[in-house]
């Protein structure tokens, strides 16, 4: 969708005219009260569940989570899922024209914030006739964006689910997106975010700092069942059915030692095939700046007096990333204000990609929710 | 002190011949019975105490724990620093000449383990007479060298002190490591490992590689309590004694927004302008080997039934780098064999880094644990 009318950003700068991707599953009732925004993280985008027709790998990021008959049920739920402004997977980003160079933005793209976001959420929900949400819902930094819904517009939310989040970053998280931003801005292929006009890719930035935020994404315990201390070539050997593999080390410091590295290195190169830098700059600042607090001294009572809407908080034992103590600080303010809140820390061995997988006790959790919310909208 | 005789490695290679650079402190007694050996980390070298004369600033890294009247104390103890084999500060690395070649070694340096360091360590104290240290003694990887010895040479270790340590690195401390090593292999003026010759220096590598090392020493705690979310603004204008600074974000996602993001990019600087590459993919993959379990099938009980010494370990409740659990197996480990071990976990909020700091529990489990040793060797 296409909107020409500018959209003022938390900085003060403006977006001249913009579009948004999107996607919607189930139907819309007749009284437009069944309509549920899905916020995404970091390397998502609008494609939240189901599949393309003729292309059986497109399955939707959360495709576990929402659907007909899965937790957020698309035979009752009319599914919103849109890409943020910034994000290199279709709405307008730095990899787009600047209408008043006619060059790609690149670095010049405006910051962007969660705040933005909703902001921008907000308009399309009003394109498509949706004055209130039945819920909006998001993991990690997809629900910060929940959470900002229900400051921003407290009226048009009836529940937020707010999963494997927080309510801002500590200084630990800001301090690996620096690092994977110094990566990325110091690749050499980088060329101050205007590395379209040179036909190249900062691809060694990209995959470091894909290569962090995966060992962020995931426990100490799952990395130590997975991978462990296990070699590469005797990984390699089990796989081929092979028993007699040397399992001596290659005293090497360059090549792939351990099945972790050969992991990582994968993870880093795919990602590097497709995402973009810029895009990955702006995402991570996005995470950076959500603080909604900050305008009330520091205050997360204050700031979340404005919520109105019931809460479901979910948080993850051994996501370290954002711990369950940073879940239970947006509980105890909420309850501080006398909200009605439901809160499950799900005891899963996966860190902070737990939220992405397919485990029952969580899923059950979400089911019972919807149920609820369900029970409550016309549906 | 120079070495003729080629020193073989666990690789198979061998160095053909080879300096170690070394410093002591104290004076050896007539017995020869109060020499201790003091094992160094990833950055550190053999100058582990006091100041050179002249040069204010050239503090040793161990200085609050080495030295006359200290924990570790030199009017009693005869103390021995030694640079380790690849390291850049003296003894032979991969910036100096490979005699087959007569160039730099570079990246065909021969790759290193804790196990050759301490074969090498082992020489330099027949070259000084010393047959049998008192105690032995190293943080971090300078305490898995310290382990070491108790497993290659038991027969010359009195006492072992193993501080914030552990038997083995798990995945994600290897995670990290191939980060680091990424960063720098694959910034272009790595020139694969041969850099010397094209007169650079692989620096972006170096600060990232640093970047990450100085997250992975510090706790989430104190890296809230030193700089939270606090805006560079902000900390430079309290710096300057000025109240009316804007607090308001830069809205940039490349200038310094939080003060964290400061002292990472400092840091890193630092390094990078004098640390050697190839010294720290040697080194990170010496850590990465370390795995005395590896040759007894994972059984960290069998492995050290070899040591015969008595043990002090010590860590610290806030490293996630080396957390106290891992300290614990090495102790169960040494218990199941009836070996003598003194445990202290000490209640520190540093994180890894407080092993160098000066803690005054951790530092009088220290100095009564040497006022043991000393009680039974002839000072």
């Amino acid at each position: 969708m296409h909107f020409e009318a500018p959209l003022p950003l938390q900085s003060g700068a403006s977006l001249r005219d913009y579009s948004l991707s999107y996607e919607t599953y189930g139907t819309l009732n007749a009284h437009k009260s069944n309509a549920v925004l899905v916020c995404h993280a970091l390397n998502a985008s609008h494609h939240v569940a189901g599949v393309y027709a003729g292309q059986p790998d497109s399955e939707g990021w959360w495709d576990n989570m929402i659907g007909p008959g899965k937790p957020l049920d698309t035979n009752r739920f009319f599914v919103i899922g849109v890409n943020n402004i910034g994000s290199c997977f279709g709405s307008t980003g730095p990899m787009h024209t600047n209408p008043d160079t006619g060059r790609p933005y690149g670095a010049d793209f405006p910051v962007v914030t969660v705040e933005d976001w909703v902001d921008a959420q907000a308009r399309l929900l009003d394109a498509l006739g949706i004055t209130r949400l039945a819920a909006v819902m998001g993991g990690s930094l997809g629900g910060m964006q929940a959470l900002s819904w229900t400051l921003r517009y407290p009226e048009r939310v009836g529940h937020a689910v707010v999963i494997a989040s927080a309510p801002n970053l500590n200084a630990e998280n800001i301090a690996f997106n620096e690092v994977a931003r110094r990566a990325i801005t110091t690749d050499p292929d980088f060329h101050g975010g205007h590395f379209y006009d040179h036909g190249v890719v900062p691809k060694r930035g990209l995959r470091i700092a894909r290569m962090i935020g995966h060992i962020t994404y995931l426990s100490d315990d799952v990395m130590n069942e997975k991978f462990g201390r296990q070699l590469r070539a005797a990984a390699v050997a089990a796989k081929e059915g092979r028993t007699d593999a040397s399992v001596d080390y290659l005293f090497s410091t360059q090549e792939v030692e351990f099945q972790i590295e050969s992991y990582l290195r994968y993870q880093g190169d795919k990602f590097a095939e497709y995402f973009d830098a810029n895009t990955y700059l702006l995402i991570t600042r996005a995470l950076d700046y959500f603080d909604p607090a900050r305008h009330f001294g520091g205050d997360l009572n204050q700031a979340l007096a404005q919520a109105t809407c019931k809460f479901l908080i979910v948080s993850f034992t051994t996501d370290w990333r954002f711990a369950p103590k940073r879940s239970r600080e947006i509980v105890r303010a909420l309850l501080q204000n006398n909200r009605q809140v439901s809160y499950a820390e799900i005891d899963a061995p996966h860190g902070h990609d737990a939220f992405l997988l397919n485990d029952p006790r969580y899923k059950n959790v979400v089911r019972s929710y919807f149920d609820a919310v369900a029970k409550e909208v016309s549906l």
